[in-house]
């Protein structure tokens, strides 16, 4: 149980109501309950919450007085601290290196790491302070990570690249033994995969967001602040700049994509793609010339159809 | 060994022949030796079953009497009936919690389960009866798995969803709180990921079946007894109804997909579909429209290419 | 610390300059510094390596005398060379059976296998000689292995294939008690997953290659010395011939792919594929005409751009 006015005092919002309002639980709209605070993140769900059964709300929108809010700038900063300061209650932080964790004794981990059971941190690891790995996560040898950083259960990061030479009719592996760096405040979702570079290294810059089951070959180079959606595969030897987004089950052949470029769900990107651009399709073009394409071609469907044949 | 008896038995079928024949092993058709038992599951294999080695044969179709067989009524039942009733003896089943598996202390476990080593059970997870986890399954905090749930090996239940909110030119986590249901007689395939909703819940419907490496986000809906074949990617807040079939490779964002529609593999469905219909492409559209326009489609580049350029 | 006259002795290869030139490390030449050893593994890197930093060079391109360099047959070949002797300074092989992995007491390993924490090895395994296990890696019952086998963390082998059955509007299980079968020099990328055989078996042929998160369904057949890549899906019951390639998120159906075909990146394979042939697009026809049809296609949209609608 809380009150309104915790509210107000971990969103730094203003209040209007009941500071002492006596609220149980935290909901999403269509679940609110008498007793729930639930969020008004847009516009479009005020009327939605003025009748829900919601006992308050915190929003960055126009609520009647009588409606017991927090009114914040924010809306989805506010949920999210929300949402920290509650699950301090309901949730069991265990910030400790489990005893069914394997660690290589030659890695090193910094302050305040949180290590699940069944991960396997192998020979020369660095990894920094207030790091999480949960359960099962693989990290082969000569992985970096950054502060911060957060590995979800099931990553594997550093296994071998798929590199082979061909000869006498065999493919004969080539040994991959650079180094995985992931970047501080990197986020990787749950069984994604981020190979070793070869010779060089592949890394993951500052701030970026990985999804869950994303492929990320040997030495591809991804810089800070960017998203990457579930099922993406990046082949080998790609560069991406910083604040680029990728959509889901996209696909990059070895190419290089500008700095806040942006790539539609399931493209399949085969050439460059310049700063600031938005391309989708396969091959992925500018998105305003796929677009067209496809009213066209649209049209020239459709007038086929009238014409005899 | 068994005898053709036993499988008259095991199906309750019609044994026609001799039924002490002795049987070694159960192949399909196309490994059948003698000794085998074999299964004839359509009428386009009859043929195919007269010329093959095997020494008896189980079907719901018209064999010649000579042909030592069991006429059953549903072929695909008795093939099931028949591998369960034989596996007991070729398959160690062993229906133990591992001592290799990590179950949190205030997490509960039903009657007869299975946990295979590696597995990881977080806090506050409740697991009906006789529920299977194969090794190295993971279950973040807070899961609920109902009666006879079947989670194959590398699956990880409950990750975070992906969700950031911006600002100051930064991608900030929004904590993810919300539940993990997997309702009863659900079965999810190896290495698949199933995040947990935000606020609110992600549910999976009774009886629905999910393939090796399909991604499901925060807070999608899935009802009861559908089919999501491997390597589908659904979007966060997705809802989809009961007996819904969704083809391998697909992808969804957060719409709503009707009762018994189906969804044609590598399709992207970007908006609602209706309840029994079968949509496919990207954008998904009406099946048998995609399948006119793509005729349309080869006529006019067929005709472009006789007409002068 | 090495010298230039180590590398020729290691690839056999002719050494051009001072054989006591000392080098200390090896790097790719982008990021290659004064005391690196770099490769010029085709001729389009010549240039760059003349106004490289590097101290010396591995080629099979024609570098000018003054540059210290060791000339080879296969640059690719000597990479891998090189890089195997490197690495046994600065790797730490591990080759034991870790504590921390499971094994039934039914399973057989041979000689010099290495086993990771985490790995779980079910009844009635059989592995052969000098098999690699990396950590959390899941094998079910009844999967065979055969020599110099590479598995990486996260893959799964041998789970039940998706076989269901209709009943009383219910889907019920198909057991599945086939084998799953690697045989010699197979590597399998992590996170990947292939399914047992229903009956019989999903076999993958001597020195086939498979990358990341690649879906493999039951009773496939692969044959020898293919190549596929990450992310692609292969239905059940799939037969694929020798020294297939198969590019990434490619989905291929029950067919029969002919050996040396060729299968593009993002395919769709619905018919069967001729040996020999290139096929892209989806559905997945010969690349040549996927081509033309593009081609056409864009020639058509742009026609219609300039006549009035």
């Amino acid at each position: 149980m809380f009150r309104l006015s915790d509210i107000a005092t971990v969103t730094g919002g203003v209040l209007v109501g009941d500071a002492n309002l006596v609220l149980e639980t935290i909901a999403p709209l269509q679940d609110a309950k008498p007793g729930s605070l639930s969020f008004v993140l847009e516009k479009k769900y005020v009327t939605e919450a003025e009748s829900s059964s919601a006992s308050a709300f915190v929003t960055s929108e126009d609520l009647p007085a009588h409606i017991p809010h927090v009114r914040v700038q924010h809306s989805r900063e506010a949920l999210a601290q929300v949402i920290a300061w509650w699950s301090s209650h309901s949730f069991k932080p265990q910030r400790t290196i489990s005893d069914r964790a394997s660690m290589d004794s030659t890695a090193k981990i910094g302050s305040n790491g949180s290590v699940g059971p069944g991960c396997v941190i192998g020979a020369f690891c660095t990894i920094g302070n207030d790091v999480t790995l949960h359960a099962n996560v693989t990290l082969y040898d000569h992985v970096e990570l950054g502060d911060r950083v957060i590995i979800h259960s099931g990553v594997v990061l550093g296994a071998d690249g798929f590199g082979y030479y061909q000869k006498d009719g065999r493919h004969n592996k080539i040994p991959h033994i650079g180094q995985t760096i992931l970047e501080s405040d990197v986020e990787v979702g749950a069984n994604t995969t981020i190979d070793r570079g070869c010779l060089g290294e592949t890394r993951i810059g500052a701030g970026t967001k990985i999804d869950n089951l994303v492929q990320i070959g040997h030495n591809v180079q991804i810089g800070k602040s960017c998203i990457i959606t579930a099922q993406v595969g990046i082949i080998g030897s790609t560069q991406i700049g910083d604040y680029v987004m990728v959509g889901g089950q996209a696909g990059i052949s070895s190419v290089k994509i500008g700095n806040r470029a942006v790539i539609a769900a399931k493209s399949g990107v085969t050439k460059d793609v310049r700063e600031g651009t938005f391309v989708s399709g396969f091959p992925a073009q500018l998105h305003r010339q796929e677009l067209a394409d496809q009213a066209r071609l649209k049209r020239l469907i459709k007038q086929s159809k009238r014409s005899p044949l």
